[in-house]
């Protein structure tokens, strides 16, 4: 695979996840990038089936030039039962398709020690586009001093910034899947975007969409066509939509071309204990506190606050059917 | 004092605080309800203060006929340091003015009492203002199974939905002052009014609107632009407002005229530890969760989310210049 400069380099760190897939082919497809690995977290499913469907989904893409790298099966969050929304992408995580087993292996680092020496190698150059919870970037953060001085970029699909979670009212699943690793990760003083379901919740893959992608022949779009029917059927019963949210194509397409959305700067901490356990609060920084407060001297970040959605979906499409 | 019964009965729960006492000043210029009490609580100041002043406003106003029951000194919430918001209203909670003592004294029923006695009294019709930390109504909810099918309503100033806080950025004052009391009332199944700060702070009273205040001879006004400056200062510097929110006033007018404003009806919890304890977290039933959640099986709340606020500076200065 012809390696180019001007390129911009991310690895998505991923727990596919029917999105997730969605989201890793529309980035294989993107001109603009050059996915230079994939890291595997829990989520969707357990890491070990995450790392399974990334190889997989590789794979399919005929692209098993690129590296994975299996991330934690823990949470940072002690104590912390797993929650695998296998009710939502199936319990293989890709529709129930009972797909047979790759034949690659991840390699022998981390994820965590990938994300690292990546980081290191090309510096403020790699963009991470962490579609599930933030444990493996967590990781690299208390690894590694010079991580987040190394790192170009951390675009997230997280949080639900002044709207009701997923995952019950108060938070959304991926920072609900490790609060703690999600308030390392906002707090790192990095170059941080969050893409919380505030925004991805307007973001719509409808029926027809589906339709229209079924009658491409392009080999994604044939692909994702059949694996799509869990996700749908889980939108039309939690959200009586006709049609499902395109959460991670959405971070994953922020991250190539920030003037898909708008973001506000301001600092973000996740509740890590109690009824609203991972929560985010979004400090907008218009009140002046006469107090010290939990978001004082804290770093900001980018929070995204409208996004176009058309667009996206309209390159979603395009990249899917042109393959 | 006639006692009229088309009136609505209020009885208003507060720690005065300026725009407490534009709020009692306003109530008792409203023709349409009848002022049955008042009790006392800490949050603007300590109880023992917010009880002297309120008999000094009912002096000013010459209506020592409405009883004065003191409530409690301390939180529900264990091991809370009273947060008490002199910094705001002054040290002696009416703008520094070194008021004389009042010379009347409180009834000798404490707060929650007397909120339990008049409930029953005038069951379904009495409506209780509360504008400060509500552990007086908690209180009365814990020592009175039917307090909650007797009361009418209870309106109150308290949350901050979908925003910033204003003691920090994620808590509203009144709630933050005792989270689980407020977790008490938002869930006991009684008729409940939230007026948060995302709508009070739409409701700007202004430089101008003040110096018309100044030119009345109306004697609320003339008492109320002597104890201003405080508040005005405290606005300028932490919001960079030329003006003051109306914060009380609104939550009172709101209950004597729901007219004024439009609600969601949901289910409202407070998170009552770690970083974002006073979080209100308002659940807008829009999506189905497969799981329970802390909201689940929980009474709904009415929550208010738009505001006629140029209606309300109207009325405001109306009912004060009036007088």
């Amino acid at each position: 695979m012809p390696q180019s400069n001007n390129k911009k380099k991310i690895i998505i760190d991923t727990d596919p996840g029917i999105d997730d897939a969605m989201a890793i082919f529309v980035a294989l497809q993107s001109p603009e990038v050059e996915v230079i690995g994939i890291t595997t977290i829990y989520g969707n499913v357990y890491t070990t089936l995450a790392t399974r469907n990334a190889l997989h989904l590789l794979e399919i893409a005929g692209r098993t030039d690129i590296p994975v790298a299996e991330g934690s099966h823990v949470t940072i969050t002690k104590g912390t039962k797993l929650r695998i929304a296998s009710f939502v992408h199936g319990t293989d995580g890709l529709g129930n398709q009972n797909f047979p087993p790759p034949k690659g292996k991840p390699i022998e680092q981390s994820a965590a020690d990938f994300l690292i020496e990546q980081a290191r190698h090309y510096p403020g150059e790699v963009t991470v586009v962490a579609l599930g919870p933030l444990t493996n970037l967590a990781l690299a953060i208390q690894a590694d001093p010079d991580f987040t001085k190394n790192i170009g970029q951390i675009a997230l699909l997280g949080g639900a910034f002044a709207v009701n979670g997923n995952v019950n009212p108060a938070a959304e699943a991926n920072i609900f899947g490790d609060p703690d690793a999600a308030d390392i990760v906002f707090t790192c003083g990095a170059d941080v975007l969050a893409v919380g379901i505030n925004v991805t919740h307007q973001v719509v893959f409808t029926d027809a969409d589906r339709d229209k992608l079924a009658q491409s022949s392009g080999q994604f779009a044939q692909y994702l066509c059949k694996i799509l029917d869990v996700y749908f059927s889980y939108h039309h019963d939690a959200y009586s939509t006709k049609g499902v949210y395109l959460h991670d194509p959405t971070a994953l397409l922020a991250a190539v071309d920030p003037s898909l959305i708008t973001c506000a700067e301001g600092v973000v901490r996740v509740q890590t204990v109690g009824i609203t356990r991972g929560l985010t609060i979004f400090y907008n920084k218009q009140k002046r506190f006469g107090e010290v407060t939990e978001w004082s001297n804290k770093p900001s970040v980018k929070v995204a606050v409208t996004v176009d959605a058309p667009r996206i979906v309209n390159l979603v499409m395009e990249r899917l059917m042109n393959s």
